[in-house]
């Protein structure tokens, strides 16, 4: 199945042009929206994380006054080969069960989306299932699923290259209508397992210590998903230093897509407001294959999920919101962006000292 | 200057009343609206604080799908005679400057209520200034700011029931307009100092625990802070078990006044979404009152502010965000609101497992 070095580097070509277009974030709009940040009417620093999101904002968007107009938030989906092996409380026809959920408007995505004047692009990376064509469902389809991890690579490369791109290109797709704050989500039953096995390939910790119980398993079920990874780990030896690598033995489908996304995010200077355990796994894929995205991304939540934890601090992260929220789909990423659009409100309509005649601090 | 027990009765006679009907939350609205969360297309538990807040509000509305319309901030201003002491980092001027601030629509509070869209109702509980008529400022003045707590009681038990009164009154005058939620916030330098002590009489936690420092004082100003409330509770004696002491004793007017809407809210069956630290201690005497209250409250945020947590915790709640806010004004309200009203538009907006045709879990 793999094709030779040369044609996996023509494939490649988007992706690398992606990473390549990726810059530092812009210090002199960021010290120019910390400067007015000091000067408005409260004492500095009060608004602890609102002022530092909003600066970091004015030096991804190159600009000191940065506007939100537009939100949009990238779902995407995939099935997970490893779901034979008992590691999730949900069968896999959940997975397009819920896409159609999401373009009917009824899952928890929407209704939060809806909440915070964010769009919602809903994508197919790897869903196990045929759609009948939907004019807000892109097909991306990469593969019916990925493989079982426990019994060799979840994908190809290449498998996990296209997916990536796929990611990009849903982002590019978007650029024309506006992006100016982008969150991310996710849908596919099993994929706690594919993230964890990516959490414990990339952090290096146990296993145990970063598989939680996914969307319900019980004990015996959640004992069986850590042995599950342990064993894929083993059989697979993805190599951390190579991302690509540990995505495409670890799956899956959606993680690549959401990878995808943030490196467009950063590359196309977007704020990337990341979701929880799944997107993070992602962002432990992104930042693996540019260091520079880091400074790209703002943490929305730390989730329930066991392992979401190891992940922020890996990243070096501060979650915006601890609401013990584990359901993906994007709907952390979306409270994330209302208060990430806050902070820019903050910044841009709050009255200087000098503007209200208010007197400053007298020490 | 005390009148007698009777003359105080008089004037207890509303407060009284509040109190009188403030009543437990409605069980069956609240296992109606359990029942619905764990039939929405999602594991249940899945969205965490979001659904447990929307069954706090469906008891305490006594409606099991409530909706949020009509979000109110009361933003209460007071003087406090103890900045003679040299306790804060900005000059008492600042109050009346910022309640201008406030009803030009240039203050954090303003950008952050239209963010969420909610009102903002600003009162004069009792600023050490007067001031011209304003159509949006409520004159609900008890004193022209209380007296130094460290010389002596900061003001008379009738002021203080006065400012309770007061902010009930408040609430009260926005009935007609609707209030489905309402957020509390607070303005008046010098008053993490009445807070801290507040805290310490109520807490019983040390003072130098639970003091912080407020709007920014250096070290030594901190300690002269410390030493302040420490001579301020040797002087008074405020007696824990008697909240209306406690507030006369350590002041301010604003704390009274948001202790007021907060019984007032309690009274109505309508969400008290409480800032940080000020509305915190204004909690700590409202609950004081009446400990039915505490089911009624809705921490928004953790403040940076020392002190705010031994608040949480006595009070027995978990704060939704924690962005290192110590600003006040109700700027934590303001975004802790929009997650309530997010919590309820899940429960009313997201589709059923049965509706969506999303099978349930298989375990």
């Amino acid at each position: 199945m793999r094709r030779s070095a040369v044609a996996l580097e023509e494939i490649m070509e988007k992706l690398n042009e992606t990473i390549a277009n990726i810059k530092p974030l812009d210090e002199g709009a960021m010290a120019e929206a910390r400067f007015r940040q000091n000067n408005l009417t409260k004492p500095q620093g009060s608004l602890g994380q609102l002022e530092s999101l909003s600066i970091q904002v004015a030096g991804i968007r190159g600009n000191p006054r940065p506007r939100i107009v537009n939100k949009v938030i990238f779902t995407m989906a995939g099935d997970h080969g490893v779901t034979q092996e008992g590691v999730s409380a949900y069968h896999p026809e959940v997975t397009p069960q819920m896409v159609y959920n999401f373009l009917r408007g009824g899952a928890a995505i929407n209704v939060l989306a809806r909440h915070v004047g964010a769009r919602v692009v809903v994508a197919d990376l790897g869903v196990a299932a045929a759609f009948e064509p939907h004019p807000d469902l892109k097909d991306k389809k990469v593969a019916m699923g990925t493989r079982s991890m426990s019994k060799g690579p979840a994908m190809t490369r290449e498998e996990a290259i296209r997916s990536i791109e796929a990611g990009i290109d849903l982002v590019e797709g978007e650029l024309a209508r506006g992006i100016d704050l982008l969150g991310t989500g996710d849908m596919g039953i099993g994929n706690t397992t594919s993230s964890s096995a990516i959490t414990a390939a990339i952090t290096k910790a146990e296993v145990a210590l970063v598989t939680g119980k996914g969307t319900g398993v019980d004990d015996e079920g959640w004992a069986r998903k850590v042995n599950v990874i342990e064993k894929a780990l083993e059989i697979n030896r993805p190599n951390p230093e190579d991302a690509i690598d540990v995505l495409s033995k670890l799956g899956g489908f959606e993680i690549g897509g959401i990878t995808g996304a943030i490196l467009a995010g950063a590359r196309y200077r977007i704020p990337v407001v990341i979701d929880g355990f799944i997107s993070g796994a992602a962002a432990l894929i992104a930042t693996g294959l540019s260091p520079l995205v880091r400074s790209y991304l703002i943490a929305s939540h730390q989730s329930a999920e066991r392992g979401h934890r190891a992940i922020l601090d890996y990243l070096g992260l501060k979650p915006l919101l601890n609401l013990d929220l584990r359901l993906g789909e994007g709907t952390g990423a979306a409270l994330g962006i209302s208060l990430v659009e806050a902070s820019l409100k903050i910044l841009n309509e709050m009255a200087t000292f000098a503007e209200a005649g208010v007197s400053e601090k007298s020490a």
